[in-house]
């Protein structure tokens, strides 16, 4: 019993025929941080150089990759991929050369729409729109329902992606408050509609970045109905929904969508080859204006990798491979919530992650968290700092770590360094 | 020395140790229509349901096609690119997976410098920026320089899909007149220039579409001198520049340009392969913030197809290549004036393009283009009405004839039919 109470705790764990054991992770979980309380105001947005010289610095191929969202290549089924691409190239050379103009390439609508209804979301191949990336798809949603001047509501910290889209359009956002475990508080969303003239809400609902968090099912159905009563459309992200660490796939704020006002935006970037840039969205009742703004800015995404993901969503493994990398993605999670807890600090606090690959740290003592990237850098260990994930430069004391690669000693490595930083600098 | 004249003239030609032939084009030139005389006041642009209907008709599979300016894929070397993107998706599976992000994949900013040197002009590989087609490329630098409510000085008649540009940024137009042999007026662009405050102008300078001229060289010179004077930035589209009928390749504005004043616009789409969605740009002192840009809205080019393409260039036989498309576009550019000709009733007038592959047929007798694209279209023929290709939906009595596919028997029968429906309507 005593054994019983020590697994359900988490402590220990159980082996089929083999009795139990000390469980690995067998440390002290990190604090999680609090819900986050932005300014209640709209802002311009004006990232400038900052967030361009830290990507460009995250690229670099000396670098410990804990900056940028990527996944290791190993994870990802490039070789499959390659092949399926080359097969395709030699067997339809004409049909790979040639435009297939906004909506997109239809096998691979065809595609998209049968995977969101096994997931419980009623799509057909005529709702959706293909993308150079869910980077084109939210900036086209966007394009669609508001324009230079009006307010966007996202979630804060966000994808500083989001926040780029909307400071090139000369919107504003309107930064609410997150819950480290659920996501997007309604209540204080409810506040703020009724306070600012909202034109739009640009959430990702799912395994969110940076937090990893998710909202509950109820919360999405709420959402959506918030939203729906109000006239203001709901732009979701849901680029990390195919990998929780457990469990099956969460739901989308989409599937309870009856009024077309949620517009649905993803991509095969973080699953199978970001260099593709495939990516789709399903505008809802947006979907002529949607597929118009495709066709005037770039016309068509590229049809041969459109081809190729399409054939591996239908005969490449697509189910077998989220599978393997939901295990890798939890491992290499706890892993760097593990040295985090180790190596950082006491009073160091990070977010639980259920799924994705990226973990969200608060530092103590009011380590910089701009100052601890340039220090890092040095070192050939990049990180994303706090401030790139809001609109008003907020969460100094925040860094986004990367988890996407294998774990090794090389990133336990840059770990142990990091946390010895963060020491020196809260000293 | 009587077939000396008559060769002069180019009613006969002479073939090596053969003596003289009438030449199998010994039919009457149509004449030319006149410069254009757009109204002189900037308008917005609203070209909404129409162009896209009219675009979506003409790329039916079941229709001759005469609309869009499409080659024919027997034309472009789309074996040859499909086995070499399927041999690097092979060989190099993890950096084709991989993103390459703005300004984009070196090996090819390294060719299209390599190109632009050949011909004249004098670019680094760090002074290009790969966009997914010109389309991406032109709308990019749009954003550089201009914003909502900017007016943009354009070619009347232009490309629509600059048009679409303009529209969906907000902007307003500017048409300037057009020679039929030697495009932009300046003299026109001077007094407009005098009169409007103009953002930027937007120019297709060789082999223009849809009048198919190109500016002279010291036209090229004057332009760059003129706006380089007024700090008014050119964004010179040279889509079509690699595809004279006869002698070297134009030269661009860019080749002028000692400030950095203007952003040269290109892509693979009507040389290589439409759907691999390669292009780019050179935007001069704007490069930081086009780079910036592409990053904030795209991300990243599709790398295999960049990759595909800049191996093509490096040892796929580019040149051999284009010399061919060229002899083949000017057989079918003069096949279908001589079926303009021969086919439409008196009064007709049609351009005479020296490059490119799109001819523009100025109806006689008040004929309405947009019924006859009807018509046409009833009888499975599409064509791209006048209108399309004004802001201001002028040159009704005007079509586009694409000239991109091997003549046929298909098209002669197409354009013979077109020319008793135009017969018929003006009668």
């Amino acid at each position: 019993m005593a054994y019983r109470k020590l697994e359900d705790h988490g402590w220990i764990e159980a082996r089929p025929q083999s009795g139990y054991y000390v469980k690995r992770r067998a440390w002290r979980e990190p604090p999680e941080p609090q819900i986050t309380a932005p300014p209640a105001r709209t802002t311009p947005v004006n990232m400038g150089d900052m967030v361009v010289k830290i990507l460009r610095d995250g690229m670099r191929g000396d670098v410990v990759p804990l900056g940028a969202a990527v996944s290791g290549t190993e994870l990802l089924p490039v070789k499959q991929l390659s092949r399926l691409a080359g097969m395709i190239a030699r067997r339809s050379p004409v049909a790979a050369s040639s435009y297939d103009p906004s909506p997109g390439h239809e096998p691979l609508r065809v595609q998209v729409a049968r995977r969101a209804m096994e997931a419980g979301c009623a799509l057909s191949p005529d709702d959706i729109v293909t993308t150079t990336g869910s980077q084109e798809a939210m900036g086209l949603c966007l394009r669609a329902v508001a324009k230079a001047g009006d307010t966007i509501a996202i979630e804060s910290p966000t994808y500083y992606g989001l926040l780029q889209q909307i400071e090139v359009l000369g919107m504003r956002a309107l930064e609410i408050p997150m819950h480290p475990r659920d996501g997007v508080s309604l209540e204080a969303l409810e506040l703020a509609l009724d306070r600012e003239a909202v034109k739009a809400c640009l959430f990702v609902t799912n395994f969110n970045n940076p937090l990893g968090c998710s909202m509950p099912e109820e919360n999405k159905q709420r959402l959506v109905k918030m939203l729906d009563r109000r006239g203001i459309p709901l732009i979701e992200d849901d680029i990390y929904g195919d990998l929780p660490h457990d469990g099956p796939r969460p739901g989308t704020c989409k599937m309870y969508d009856e009024t077309g006002n949620v517009m649905l935006c993803s991509s095969f970037s973080k699953t199978l080859a970001p260099g593709y840039r495939v990516g789709w969205c399903a505008p809802g009742r947006w979907r002529e204006q949607v597929t118009r703004l495709k066709l005037y800015t770039t016309l068509a995404t590229a049809t041969l990798p459109q081809m190729a993901v399409a054939e591996f969503l239908a005969n490449g493994g697509y189910e077998h491979h989220l599978r393997k990398v939901r295990r890798m993605y939890a491992e290499q999670v706890s892993r760097a919530r593990e040295a985090v807890c180790k190596y950082f600090p006491p009073g160091t606090k990070a977010t639980s992650p259920k799924g994705g690959f990226v973990l969200w740290v608060e530092l103590p003592g009011g380590v910089d968290s701009l100052e601890l990237h340039e220090r890092a850098l040095k070192e050939r260990i990049s990180i994303a700092p706090g401030p790139i994930f809001s609109a008003t430069m907020r969460y100094r004391n925040f860094v986004r770590l990367n988890c996407g690669y294998t774990w090794s000693d090389r990133i336990e490595g840059a770990m142990k360094r990091l946390g010895e930083m963060v020491g020196e600098m809260g000293a």
